[in-house]
This record gives C-alpha cells, sequence and structure tokens, in this order.
C-alpha cells in the first residue's frame, strides 16, 4: 500500500483524489493547496489530513506526491519531491519554460526517483487499442499520422494569459500522442495559427485555432488541429496511415441513441470534455504508476517526454511566430524570455 | 448511511458487493451464503462480515438486504426480509412459479416494505436515454417495438435445467423492458422458439432460439428476439417505431478504434457480456434503490412489475407448446406443475 | 439483341421503359396499356410503338414481354404471353389467389418458356453482398433472419382495398427475400398484425403494422417486420445470425454527411422510397432476365418463387385471422374466397 | 440539342462520352485522338464520327468541345476553341505552368465563350450537401476546413515524371475544393511533403505524401492531407468546423453490409478509386454545364478557378522547396521554368 501525498486541491486534483482512492494499493494520507480551505474539504472528502507542502514532503511515510498545482511551480516541485526522495505524478506541462523544463530534468537526473508526467491520452483505451494494432503491425509501416483536438469552448481569457499559449498548454498533449504514437521525436515543425474563436485569445498575445505539422527524419509527416471550440463536444480523434492500412480512433459518444426523423437521423454527441472522456484514463493512469512504483518497473511516461513535448510546443510557437519550418535542433536553447515574448 | 445485508456471495452477489460500497450513501455490513467460504472470502473483500442469512435479518442495524442467492430462494427471503422490517432489492426473476411469486406478492402486500427487482436494463444509460426521448414525444405515438438479446454463449446444460427455461431466465429481462418501454402489459403473447444452437438444450426440454411477439390492446405490438449464443458478443439492441420516428439504441463497443485494409473495415465488438455491458447500469440500479428508500419515494422497479414479467415467461411459455397465441388472462391460476412440464 | 414489349405504363412500367432502354442487349419495341395516351406518351419517349397488348403478344419479333399491368390481370397475362411464345418478366405479387397462381402454374409448366417474377431485393447489392457472405459460411450455419420493411407512408386506402393486403401486396417482398436468403420454404407461419397507423385500413380489412414469424423444418427462425409509416424514409434491412457471426445490411442513405452541433449529431435519411433504393436493383434485375434469356440458363426468380411467397402471404393472413401458427401444409386449397373474406 | 465534340478518347474521355450520350439535351458528334485507332473506337461506341481536332474545332454544327487531352495541350486547345467560338469543358489541371495559364486566360478574356474547368468534386453529392448546409449557416461561420484525399495506389513513376507533381496534378482538386468551400483564396500556403510511398517518386522529384496548410486573411485555415496510397481505397472526406458545428463528408462505401464475428465487425471498404467514388458527379458536372450554357447563365467552375487552383499548386511547391509559407502574391509571376526545377 503506497502511502499518497497530493500536492493541489483544485479540479484536476480532485480527479486524482479519486483515482488514488479507488486504487486497491495506494491510499491518500495528505493533501496541500495555496487555498488551505480547499485543501481541507478535499482531505476531509477522503479521510487525507490537510498539510502543508513542506510537511507532506518531509513525511517519510508517504512514499509518492501526485503534483497538481499551478504550472508555474512544477518544476520546482518536481525537483523538491525527488530531492525528498518521493516518488512523482505531475500534471503537464513540466514548465512553461523549455530551459526550466531543462533545468528540472539536470537536478532530477541523480535523484534516482522516478517522475511521470500525466499525458492522459496514453491511457484513454481507444487510442491503446490504436497502438496495439499499430505496434503489430497491422497497417503495416506508419505513414501519416492527424490528430484532431478540439475543447469544447474557450477558457477565459485570464486563464490563456498565464496559461503559455495553446501549444504549451493544450497541443501539448497531442504533441506527446504524437511521440508516443510515432515512438520518437519530429526532426521539425511547421505551424499556422489563428485566433478566430476569440480577437480577445489573439490580443492576449495567443491563437485559439492551430494546425501544426511535423516531419519526422525517415518522412513521416504528423500533422495536429486544434480548435478551442466545438460547440458539440470534446473532439479528440486519430488517424495513423500506413502503408497497409488506416487507423482511427473516434469519439466515445455520451450514449448509443439514434433518432430518425423527417429531420434525419440524430446521435449523441462526445462526451462533453476531459473529465467525461478521459475518466477511465486517470483511473489507468494511476495504475500504471502504481505498477511501475511497485514492480521496479519503469514509469510508462517520463519526464524525458515531458520535456520532448515542451519543446515541440517551443518549436511551434517560433514556427507560427517566423512563418517558417523550425528545426526541433534550434530550440536548445530556448529561453523562459522566449515565452513571455509570444504571449506579449 | 443505509446498512446493508448481502444474501448471496456468487457471481452476481459480487458485483452487488462493489456497487454497494462504492457508493456514499450505503454499507456492506453483512454477507451470507450457502457456501460459507465464499460469504467469508467477500466479507473480507469489503470489511464485512460473514454471519447467516438468520443473523443478518434479525440484526436491528441492517436496513435493507440485496438477495443474490439462487432463484428457488427469492420469494421465502423476500418475504422473510420483508417480515422482519428490511427493505429489499432482489435479483431477477421473483420466481420460477407464477402462482408461487403471487403468493409472495400477496405476502408482501401488507408489510409496507419496499421490494425492488433487479432489472438492469431500466438502469442502462443508452436505454433510459430511449425512454426518454419517447417519454418526450419526439417520435410521436409508439407503434412497434423491437428487442434484439443476444448471449455471447449458451451456459451449461446443467444450468439450463434449473433454470426456468430461456423465457423466465433470459428473456424475462425483454419482457420487463417491453412493459417499462411501452408503459403498461401486452394482452396476449405469441412464441415461435427452437433448440437449434444446442440439441441437448432441447433435450433438456428448453429452447435457446426464440421469436415472441406481445399484442397490446390498443394495437401497439413488440417483438423480441433471443439467441442464447452470438459469438461476437453480448447483443443488446432496441429499436421503437412511433408515428414521427424511430428510435434505436445499439450496442456499447469495446473501443471507438477502426481499422481499414484491403480486407474491409474492422470495428470492435460489442462488449463482451452482462458484467461489462451492464456495470454501469449495477451501480445506477443501486444509487436508485438507495435514493427510492432515502427520499421516501417509491423504489423503481417493484415486486409487482417482477410478477408481470414473469406472467408473460409463462404466457410465452405456453404459446409455444400450444402453437397459438396465449392471453394474459389465461395464465392467472399457472401453477409450478406447469414449469415443471416446460422443462420436462 | 432482344426485342422487348412492355405491358403496362404506369410508374414501375416507366422504370422498367428505362432499364430495358439502358441495357445494351435489349431494346424496347412496344408498349400497351389500358390507359392508350398513357401507352402513346411512354412508346415516344423511348422511341417505341404503342400498340394493344395482343398485337404485342402476336408480334414474332418480340422475344419477350414485361407485365407491368394491374395484378388482377398478371395471371392472365403470363398464360396469354407463355402461350404466344414469349418469355416473361412478371412484377409481384403473381396473383392475389393462391389458387390462381396455381392454376397459373400449371398452366404455363408445359410452355416451356421462362417466367421471371420482379422481386427486386434480390438484386439490391446490399442484400446480394450479405447472401454472398452467408452462401461462402462466413458466418456458419445461419439459425434466426430477421428482416425490417417499414414503407415510408401508407397508400391511400382506395389502393389498400384492392391490394390484397399488406402480406400479398407488400410483405410478398419479405417472404421471397426469407426463401432466398434461407434457401427454402417454411413450414409454418404466425402472423401478428394491428392497423395502428390508420384505422381506416383496419376498417378495409387491412393491417398496417404486422410481425410474422416463419419456422423452418431444421429449427431456423425468420421473422418479417412490416410498417406501412416510417416518415424518416423507407427501411429496409436485413440481419442473419449465424452459428459464427451476424451480417446486417443496413439503409442507403442520401449522402455521408453528418452535422454536430449542441442538438446532437445529424445523419441523412435512408433514400426516400423504393424508387431510389432499388434503381439499382431494377437495372440488375433486367440484366440477370436478359442474362438468363441470352445464356440459356434459367431465370433466377421463377413463378414457382412467386407461387411459393404468395403461398405464405395467404398463411400469414389465415394465422392473423386464427390466432395460431399455420402449416404451410394447411395451405394447399386456399381460394380466392379467402381472400375476399380477409378483406371484408 | 447540343452538338458536342469530344477532344481525347482515353479513360477519362470514355467517362465523358458517357455523360455527354447519358444527357438528354447533349449529343456527341465526334471524337478526336493523337491515337486514331483509340478516336475511331469511341466514336463507333457511340455512333459519333471520329475527326481530326482541326475538322471538330471547324465544324460549325459543333457548338462545345470537352478537353480531355493531356495536359500539355489543354491551354492551347482551350485558346483554338474558343477563338473557333466553342464553348469548352476542359479537364483539370488547365496547365502545369502558371504562367502559360495565365496567358490562356488572358487569350480566353476577350472571345466571351465560357470555360469551365472540371473539378469533379463540386458535383459530388455529398460535398454539394456539405456546402449547401455550410452556406445555409448551419455550423455557424466556417473556420477550420480539413480535407483528406488519399488515392488507393501510385501511379506509375513515368506518369509521375510527366504530371507536374503531386501538387498540380492530384491535389490541385483539394486547392479548388478549399477555395470552393471557403469561398474564395487563401493568402498564403505552408506545405510538408515527403515520398515515404515510393522513393522513386522523391528520386523522380516528388513527393507522395503531403500536407499543406491555407491561411485565409481573415484568419481561416484550410488543411489538405493528400498520399498516393490508401490500400483500403479511394478516401475522400471533408470536414469543416465552425463556430456552431462541425461538418463531415464520409466516404461512399460499397455496400452497407456488416459482419459481426469473434475477430470484430467488418464493413464494406470505400469505392475504390475516381471512377467508382465520381461516377454521379461526372454526370452533374456536364448537366452543369449544360444547363449554363443552355440558360445563358454562366459556368459553375471557371477558367478563374482553374488558375486560382494552379497558382496555389505552385505556393505549395515553392513552399516545400524553401521550407517557409509563400504568400500567394509572391506566386504571380511564377514562370514555367519553376516547375521544371521542382520536378528535376
Amino acid at each position: 500500500m503506497l502511502n499518497i501525498g497530493l500536492l493541489g486541491a483544485g479540479r484536476i486534483g480532485q480527479v486524482h483524489a479519486k483515482a488514488i482512492t479507488a486504487h486497491p494499493g495506494s491510499r491518500l494520507v495528505a493533501v496541500s493547496d495555496v487555498n488551505a480551505e480547499a485543501a481541507a474539504k478535499l482531505a476531509a472528502e477522503y479521510g487525507a489530513e490537510a498539510r502543508d507542502t513542506q510537511a507532506i514532503l518531509a513525511d517519510p511515510a508517504i512514499e509518492a506526491v501526485l503534483i497538481a498545482t499551478s504550472t508555474d511551480t512544477h518544476s520546482d516541485l518536481i525537483e523538491a519531491a525527488t530531492a525528498a526522495g518521493k516518488a512523482v505524478l505531475c500534471e503537464k506541462p513540466v514548465d512553461l519554460s523549455l530551459a526550466r523544463a531543462q533545468a528540472c530534468q539536470r537536478a532530477v537526473a541523480g535523484s534516482g526517483r522516478p517522475v511521470m508526467i500525466g499525458f492522459n491520452r496514453r491511457f484513454d483505451p481507444n487510442f491503446t487499442a490504436l497502438k496495439a494494432s499499430a505496434d503489430a503491425g497491422e497497417i503495416g509501416k506508419p505513414e501519416l499520422l492527424s490528430i484532431t483536438s478540439f475543447d469544447p469552448a474557450p477558457p477565459p481569457v485570464s486563464y490563456i494569459k498565464v496559461s503559455g499559449g495553446l501549444f504549451r498548454d493544450m497541443m501539448i498533449h497531442d504533441f506527446d500522442t504524437a511521440c508516443w504514437l510515432m515512438g520518437g521525436t519530429p526532426e521539425s515543425v511547421s505551424a499556422t495559427g489563428t485566433s478566430i474563436v476569440d480577437p480577445a485569445i489573439g490580443a492576449a498575445g495567443d491563437v485559439d485555432t492551430a494546425v501544426v505539422t511535423l516531419r519526422y527524419a525517415d518522412g513521416r509527416i504528423a500533422v495536429i488541429k486544434n480548435s478551442r471550440r466545438a460547440v458539440y463536444g470534446y473532439d479528440q480523434r486519430v488517424e495513423l496511415l500506413g502503408s497497409e492500412g488506416l487507423l482511427s480512433a473516434g469519439n466515445v459518444i455520451e450514449n448509443t441513441v439514434t433518432k430518425a426523423t423527417t429531420s434525419g437521423v440524430v446521435a449523441a454527441k462526445p462526451e462533453f470534455f476531459f473529465l467525461e472522456r478521459y475518466m477511465r484514463a486517470y483511473a489507468a493512469e494511476w495504475a500504471a504508476f502504481v505498477a511501475g512504483l511497485e514492480g521496479g518497473a519503469a514509469v510508462p511516461v517520463t519526464l524525458d517526454d515531458g520535456v520532448n513535448a515542451l519543446a515541440l510546443a517551443e518549436a511551434a510557437a517560433r514556427s507560427l511566430e517566423l512563418g517558417r519550418s523550425v528545426a526541433l535542433a534550434e530550440i536548445g536553447g530556448a529561453s523562459a524570455q522566449k515565452v513571455a515574448t509570444v504571449l506579449a
């Protein structure tokens, strides 16, 4: 039985609290949050204690922490937790700054503690089935990957301003999915973007609709489409064209009912948003973390994966700015200042 | 917090133990089973006590029992539990004998205790969405209902022999679904059946494939198709034709991946069997029972519903035997001997 | 090049005129109709001559006739045309009276002329693909066939009165489809019916909604559902459950566009009615007739098939009347009077 | 009745000969081809005369010509035919050289003769239904268009070498579709491409897999995916995301049969290639041309549309070469030499 400390009691922290508790091999022991009341409330709900973060990290009975705090604290907390000997599952992204994330990567390297990044798509049963089929060679050699990822509605502009931008906040999931499905990192990135959903998003220095093309050294291509608004629900699909066929993972819909009338044949919408669509994925993600720790095996999504996805986001932002393809190699020295520039 | 006693620690008892425990308003206190070891194991798993049934019924701290024992004990246990002041959720069918079920109905009537019968289809999110649409008048006046209900594989013939036959054991779910969706009981029943899947099922006096047509007094028709074998998985679909359209509830499939190759476009199969397909329904069923008890409202599937479904099963069995349509009115005095005859 | 005479210039005659003309191996030479104007108009459209029926039958240059006149003339015209040495393609049904159709069958037997009955479902590319798969053993041994066949809207009651009733006029297609897909004739028939769509249809002695179950000697079952009204379009589907799987042939839809909005995901309706859905089938039907004649091979749907389907319709009508299963053997001596009774 | 001359008796010429003949308002009078035998054969099949092209253009009885010759002759023939007073329907692309196409555009401008370019997608019933829905405002304001267009198998490398490359030969259809659906021409183009299907295609200076992103002045984006190989058939799909929903036009499949077995649920493949998928579109295209001429209305796809699509192809080729976004304005003076460079 693993004793777990949860850092962050917001919406996503609550999701994780449930998954930690439901798993027979883990127990939620303590919860911290900058909002003490939120921590107390969530702790009470699951029979855990509200503590401050330092107390959690100092407790030798706690083997692992789940970091679900605001993004700007991720790198610091990953470093502090691993230094304190904890295993870590940290929400995405690792950081808004690639340089800071890379520093974190170096800092953690010596600790020997496992750090897993919470890319939930890797645990969605539809995407894992697609990957299993591709890995089994059922469509031959993969050539062209397409990811459609639309949110139901844009977040408030106040959130957009601190989010790191669409590439670091939203498409980062798809960058990781591409790396995961293609089995590696692309060579170059080309981005097109617009703030057609809401000009206020553009005024904040971000885009709300974007298409990014990734080119691999062996000639494979991936294309990612993002929109902050799909009024019909959370649109999360993947297509992979290979030399011997096409794999497609479709949306999960609310129910299987169709209604045929003189107006046409109406089916249910996709499940509304990530809490619905990836509910099962969060449980599977947590189970994979626990299994990795218990079995001595590596955790399935590493800090390196988190840094890679962030580098792709950085490259996409630069491509959008420069109007040209950007090689991943150019991004090595990207700085936190860069991010500030993009988000003006 | 309701304290619950679980009678029966078999496969379906285990499903219910999980649902009882997962619900925030109920707690599994005690488990009984004719197999003491099974009761002990299940009780231990959920932090409950293994007791004998009498001790559970005698415990004033236990407000409700869930009956998941073998069918031949259902009526006795419903009577004993309600006499002991317990609320009851009992698995289907109420009994194999309509007469015995009717006696149980009379016995319980005076107790004032709620008895709910576990017809899980009523809590499947697909079927409830279909019913909500029909009830909202979205397809006008319902006219023709079709239910497809195929199991993935037949049970052992040893089970068939004690099951009460396909109509009482399997199609009883569909009889209840028809009554629920059509808002009442049909006037007459016409059955066709065969043991084409396995002649040994025929030799045991039962059928494994059947089509039953129900006729309502107002002219509406329902048709139910059952097969004990659909090798591609559990096939559970409903179609309702109305004056202004058609509602269809399709299968829940294992995942949303399709694979297009030179061989065609392959999609996933329906979820394998009832534990997969109706997993969410069992939780919703239990929640509805708890809500009914807590809110002072009636439970949503009553003992009367259970007796009605059994009467339809009885009528179908007789129709099959006689080769003619059987009015439900003829079935009033059906006896336990009748059942024995049908199953030779 | 076959020279063809067309008897009947109504709606279905016009469909056939087009198919005859479009086929490179046949030429429309002459058209007759009780309405001379209609015959003249259709003949002119296709560069043929309007003649009276006797003249067509007497013309030695005409090798085959297509009978698309009213049903009550079919038997007489089949007899006259075969006696005149013509090959015949006759629209369904052969007759409203089974006895008359059987007399026609005997009369034609000696002529040696091929008579094909126009059951268009046998030439629908979806149903032929389903049959090919079943015949190839892809779902093992067939066990349970389901046919859904709903018209978009009921015909006028004036038509209903002379139609022979739903079983002879509409379900006769499905009776033939069942015989074709199951490779033979069932042993007994059980019917349930109602006039829930329009009470005036009931007042005319007919039903507008019916479910008929066919039982084969080897235990296989087929069930046919008919409704005169499906407001969303012509609903024409087949499902065949076998020991190793399920084959389903779905509707042909108007286009492949779906629209996802906050109201759900809307797809197109099924093609509206038989002229749309079976457009390709009519061409294939005619091609099969021509190929049969040219190649010296038999035509693929015989007068015997037409009489068989009519016997099933007769059995269904009797089953509905008597409220019991009717063996096909009982139907041998069915008379035209019988029909009059049913349609009162 | 329009008298039509057909220039080109190859595969696509044969398709058009059929459409011309089947239309009640047009008649195929003459056919020419560099291969005199092919012209004679096709002419004979449709009761037309084989002539040389000059004779066709000189015949005052011929009102319109359909140009289905090799691409390098298109511009010359368009100029000659309009100079001779003919209306023209010319297959895509107008030319491989944008400069030459623009010269043709200027030459034709004064003639007053209508020139239509054969972009068949505009006449596909699925895409027209999608456009009608979008134009009716059913998904609000369009924001992001996605076109998937995969051929079943690559053409021979010998064809690739003279084709003008994937952008001018294949994706030109999709460039036109984008302009048609978005109601205008984009501002800039960004291309990524690879020869992963067949390195020999790369050696010939072309790509076989490409993703091109179009950016409109108002912020809208379109993305086009092309592959020369989709072994499961011709994959032709469109998705349009708008402020109030998503429209999707799916593939047309071979039949509606599905087969469920222990291996999954198999559906039919998309129709194999353009002759199957766009069979109805070719007839509708021809009908639109005839209607435009007869009614005095403009033809629905103009030479300007053809030149626009070619400019986009030119911009895509340059973007691929330069690794940056290319504004359409930069392309104004593109020369034939440019094309030669790209195809080495």
